[in-house]
């Protein structure tokens, strides 16, 4: 299968970078009563957006510059259910960065409980959706 | 309020040229058990899609040809809850066209019985998101 | 079709009583590069759910107390799209209630310039699923 | 990490045992121009629930029975982009069955091109939450 996928999101979560805080939404539910998994992945993306506004990077900028920031891989281990209305803690930490590649780890969290734990694995595309070399500050970053 | 929405959706299926069908996802559900109201646009979307593929104008072209079919307003009245799993029959009709709107009237049900109606608003935009004039083939289109 | 809808929204955020802020996420956004016109009633909801817990009347505990708030019209007109990670402002404020059900006007702004109104139309149901009467406290509340 | 990942997707439909066909809804598109990679687990989720209806376990029975199937771990790997309305045969075959446990192989493809592989990996819980046997006919499963 050849995964990219190399980092190994810690429970602990002193061990991340960066905290975005999500509230989980009714519509976000599904009829087992807890919020449906397939949710997971915007809250992780939530939490992307949110480190590049930090950063003084907001993915709005970097999309006009021309690089599109696509997800190649993303795996999620769901740990407890989150349940509507919970604030959810995503920490979140990069790394494994290639010239073309980035990962980023990440801990989910309700009130210091795990909830579930993540990875994502990024590459830069141009406008016409090929790979393309990271921009400098990506590959450069310090981790967090 | 100044709303455009005209068109009366009967609860008779007969009074509709177009049917769709949409089987209810898992994900579409939320706590309460049932499918979430904010699912039914997504039906709904999927049926105009269908129903512009059935006339030879898929949406893709007509998106490829620079205009595209903004939604203006959506209304809906929720009748009776979507289960998971049911497979709904999305009845529409086309109607109230002016220059540059159409509005579509919709019947959802589920074994013949109602569930929803609906109505959509449309306008064409250009490139630039302005309005522009309802390509040909929709201002004259026949009902259904 | 025996629509129950009966509030106008007004264009001026001075007329509601309560605001409620939500950033538009990525996967909120479509291939026309603007926010879906589904999203938007995630936002309502959004704003609900916040309203409701600054009334300190939770939704999590109204629907323990066995009564849930469905959703049984709801309108949506689109003035001007929302983008990505735009912060959109969803100004509320209830009315037009009856012994069985309530309605909420919204106006949506970004820096203050109006990209949506809508209106929702509730009613309280027990866990069958059938109409009861609204809680005391929603049919004598203060507006907003 | 502790993953319980095992199967390795082939990139090859001929060794999938069931197959189950979604098309690309605009709503899951984003302003990238394509399906949002977080739409893929929904499709992945539409076919599973395909396969039980396939033999003749529909999920709304086994659910009904008082056994849920939740999503332990999710992974996908995204290889191309799908494009609205383009129609997705979503392949699968399972696997790696313990007591309590059970995996799922998918390939993704496109008028046979593949798009995305991935593997999610599930676990019975009874009313409560709490791990439960995997049904007989579930740990018995011949393959497909």
């Amino acid at each position: 299968m050849n995964r990219r996928l190399r980092l190994e999101p810690s429970l602990d979560p002193a061990d991340y970078h960066f905290t975005h805080q999500v509230r989980a939404r009714f519509a976000e539910t599904d009829a087992m009563g807890v919020v449906h998994h397939g949710s997971y992945l915007l809250y992780l993306e939530d939490a992307r957006v949110a480190l590049m506004r930090h950063r003084d990077r907001p993915y709005t900028e970097t999309r006009e510059s021309g690089v599109d920031l696509a997800v190649l891989e993303a795996y999620v281990k769901y740990r407890r259910p989150v349940r509507f209305d919970e604030v959810v803690d995503v920490h979140l930490t990069t790394g494994a960065a290639t010239r073309a590649t980035f990962q980023i780890a990440y801990l989910l969290t309700v009130d210091a409980e795990p909830r579930a734990t993540a990875v994502t694995v990024h590459g830069a595309v141009g406008p016409d959706g090929k790979a393309v070399r990271l921009p400098d500050w990506l590959s450069r970053a310090p981790r967090g």
